[in-house]
């Protein structure tokens, strides 16, 4: 072994170890707060927002209320403080790329839903503590997932302005509504509350959530305005109203007043279970045997599916699930493998369905062609998930230009993280000049096109904690480009027929021209009347209209 | 306010609120595996070795040793539990894509150093715990930084086959070995230690870990083949010594003995801090005194720009830090906007060098140009970074294809995830065919072109704890693009030398062709001897051949 060719530092083992520490969950977030979808102060503004919209809908649609929804961003003025630059000369900088950040406007951003609110002694922790939620734990289509969003949200206030996250929160016309100011102790990730106490508030129930933060207002493709258009589209049971900075309200109404079917919670499908987690539900189950344990904690597993399993692990129906050795569970599991059980039920999908896609297309946009194909549901590490794709052609959209994908997950707009997505892959990997449209290698398809796709699952694996984009499982790249495939080729009949019609449409003119001609010659060869040779160009007129229609 | 349309289910607020449940990093993690990398087998394999060659790398260059690497992918049988599928029939069939799970290939992965090694006390939660290490909170260039990769790669081995982590570890010749079995509790996120023994190790000093894991061991762009090598490129002090699954063994050997130059860490600078943080550090800080304060805890804050900010801000040079208010602290972040502070130091880097980039692309590829930029460092939200850029263009790379892009970040590889890396984005912005390469809109260039790209930074920000991907903060992807641009220029000089070359070629050539024929013609207008004919043949030749030349 070579010696240290130079010993630069003095640092061992011992050093070393001196360095060693725990990073709490909220010092790592606040670190990586790009992860979280606070990388920017544009970004803040709408990660804020959409979080709390998430939460807010699925509170409303699990409790069966049609969601009516108030979203405003207030300029929040800090105070002023009296510092000003005292001479030009002072104003800093820039050295070697090394900024002032700039000054970011403050804003208060509120959101308010009529949803079932929240008892009091969860405000706290769903307001102030990273990792605290509902939704982790359950298999069912939801928004929200992680327990991350908006304890996140309110830190990033916090971590900016100082300001805890205001809560009024009401869970019926008979109890009381409370008024909570929570903080967020970024060392312990606990909630800190400043006050708490009951209040009046005229709504029956609901709750409403205030932050103040620095952000940045901006309009366009990555604004709030279109994140809650596009909310609007694949939610048209939602009525929302909209104050922007300005103070223009907005108000997307409901087109239906049917919430969408309710998503219903599933247990873990046998096919996605590993190793790992399989030992840890042996240990944790209230069952009191192996054949109560598979039935009880897994979808799909029936008597006779037990059955054939258990024997082909070689483990008795009647053993105690705690008594699984470590070899016992591989046979266990190796024994699921082989074994044919159903597909997850698929009533823990809420699609938009086809027809609601297509009329969201028709509603934002004025093209010549709509199509819309929503996939049977598929599996991936046993969740069942379900895409679907609709597709917007020429018309009045922008021509010599690459095609807008528009993506949703779980009726959520994702406006950020394009090309880490599994849905842009697709739409990348789709051979478009097949359908009739040109694409150069590597790039999206360059036409007057826009397509959505939305991906509705139990479990939506993101690349991030932001939630932006789609992870690439094959699985769903597989089922997005099958997708993209039957709609790709329904617009391929609208092309070929639109081309079709061009081409004889070009040579019904050209012909057109000529048939007066036809008629002189004919007048001069067979010396007849003019009457006849204007009979004769009116026959041929018309025998050409007539197969033009065929 | 619209009534509930209908009732659909029973749920309010009380129920609601039962479901409401903490979760564990761990039980994250696990859900999100993909996250950490391991979305795929194939991703597992290289995701383990990477976070293991990465701690190693950086735990001999600490301590000032030229890092030795064992390397080894050994493949694993589990035992032989003698479940065969009873017959053809009941082998499961992909109902409406509801798979089994292919069966994957199990290894036991080692990794071995000649490092410092790991004082005893530490190893359990180094190897057996989420959000754990030293390089979290330092400010200095490293390959590991969030404490998460090594643990949940341990986490990943041991769901996948319930096998613990093996740990070696040796701090010198005069201390004992140890040898440590160490599992993760995932309720708990908690090192579970198995054994933990002195043992004999005929290592003088350095650790050696051993995971198995089910993987997928393949060849190609992403393999962990491509990593090392990629690796060996971008640390050429670096002998390492690789077995594959044949057991064929490839040995990388160093190119340098001298290590790279020592990063040195520093303090965060004051233009990178947020009110909430600097609130924070106010509470923690030792310092009794807010001069002391801002002259301890930052960098470049030096008794003149101390005592500038603190007027600006009309506090009290003698004020104790905790006495402050949350008014004072927003007056303190006011005044360090508008007060000119230095750039933070750059010897926190570490950067490969103009010279070494060139060298690595020769060494790799047989191109006919290469050419290499490093930037002057730069800072984003305070943290200083660099960037390089290395081109290898022409000769033996492949013509007709997209340009391939080489991206690292602090010296390691990134494999997965291009098109979401800040990298991909600049290389797709900059203007290729300003510098003569063809490019299609929103694609890749489209050259016999290998494009290398290095972020050096002492926190860079990925997309993900899987460490793939540069986030886009603007001030970075301005430093590549810049980088990019120069790079460009030196391209677009040899493309149009080789250009003219080729122009003045095909003329001379044109011209050659017709000398003998002007010798004729001069021959018979002239009426001269054949020898005067070969004469002037030779003389316009000798100057057409010295024209070109020059």
């Amino acid at each position: 072994m070579a010696a240290p060719q130079k010993k630069r530092t003095t640092k061992n083992a011992q050093s070393m170890a001196k360095s060693q520490r725990e990073i709490s969950i909220s010092e790592f977030f606040t670190k990586n707060r790009h992860l979280l979808g606070f990388d920017s102060p544009a970004k803040a503004l709408l990660t804020t927002i959409k979080e709390a919209v998430d939460n807010s809908l699925d509170a409303c649609e699990e409790a069966g209320i049609q969601p009516q929804l108030f979203v405003e961003i207030r300029p929040d003025q800090p105070l002023n403080l009296g510092i000003e630059l005292s001479s030009q000369d002072e104003k800093p900088k820039n050295g070697n790329g090394n900024k002032a950040p700039a000054k970011e406007d403050r804003f208060k951003l509120i959101i308010e839903d009529n949803g079932p609110g929240i008892v009091k002694a969860q405000i706290p922790k769903i307001f102030g503590k990273l990792l605290y939620g509902s939704k982790f734990h359950s298999l069912k289509q939801s928004r929200g997932q992680q327990g991350i969003g908006i304890s996140a949200a309110g830190m990033y206030g916090q971590l900016t302005t100082g300001q805890p996250v205001v809560i009024y929160s009401r869970t019926g016309i008979t109890e009381p509504a409370h008024r909570f100011k929570v903080k967020l102790d970024m060392k312990k990730n606990e909630p800190t509350i400043l006050e708490g106490d009951e209040t009046i508030w005229e709504k029956e129930h609901g709750t409403r959530i205030e932050i103040t933060l620095t952000g940045s207002y901006k309009r366009g493709q990555h604004s709030v305005d279109n994140y809650l258009e596009q909310t609007a589209i694949a939610n048209p049971h939602v009525h929302l109203t909209y104050k922007d900075p300005k103070g223009v309200t907005i108000i997307y109404v409901n087109s239906t007043e049917s919430l969408p079917v309710e998503p219903q919670e599933i247990k873990p499908h046998p096919y996605g279970v590993e190793l790992g987690i399989l030992a840890r539900m042996l240990t944790e189950t209230k069952a009191r045997n192996i054949s109560a344990f598979l039935k009880d904690e897994f979808c799909r597993v029936g008597p006779k599916t037990c059955e054939q399993i258990l024997t082909t692990a070689d483990i008795s129906l009647r053993k105690h699930p705690k008594r699984l050795l470590q070899d016992d569970i591989q046979r266990l599991l190796d024994a699921i493998e082989v074994t044919k059980i159903a597909s997850p039920p698929t009533d823990c999908l809420s699609p938009i369905g086809e027809e609601l896609v297509m009329a969201g297309l028709k509603n934002g946009l004025e093209a010549e062609f709509y199509t819309s194909v929503t996939r049977p549901a598929a599996v991936y590490r046993g969740n069942p998930f379900q895409i679907e794709v609709g597709i917007a052609y020429g018309g009045k959209l922008p021509g010599d230009e690459l095609a807008k994908v528009i993506r949703f997950a779980n009726r959520v707009p994702l406006l950020y993280q394009a090309s880490a997505c599994a849905i842009h892959k697709s739409v990348l990997g789709a051979s478009w000049r097949n359908y009739g449209v040109q694409q150069s290698r590597g790039a999206l398809p360059n036409a007057p096109m826009v397509i959505l796709i939305h991906m509705a699952s139990v479990w939506v694996p993101f690349t991030s904690e932001s939630k932006e984009a789609v992870a690439h499982y094959p699985e769903i790249v597989k089922e997005m480009t099958l997708a993209l495939q039957e709609a790709g080729r329904k617009l391929k009949r609208h092309i070929n027929r639109r081309a079709r019609e061009k081409d004889a449409l070009k040579k019904q003119s050209y012909i057109q021209k000529y048939i007066p001609f036809i008629g002189e010659a004919l007048q001069e060869i067979l010396d007849i009347e003019d009457s006849e040779r204007e009979e004769v160009i009116a026959t041929l007129t018309d025998t050409l209209e007539r197969s033009r229609k065929l």
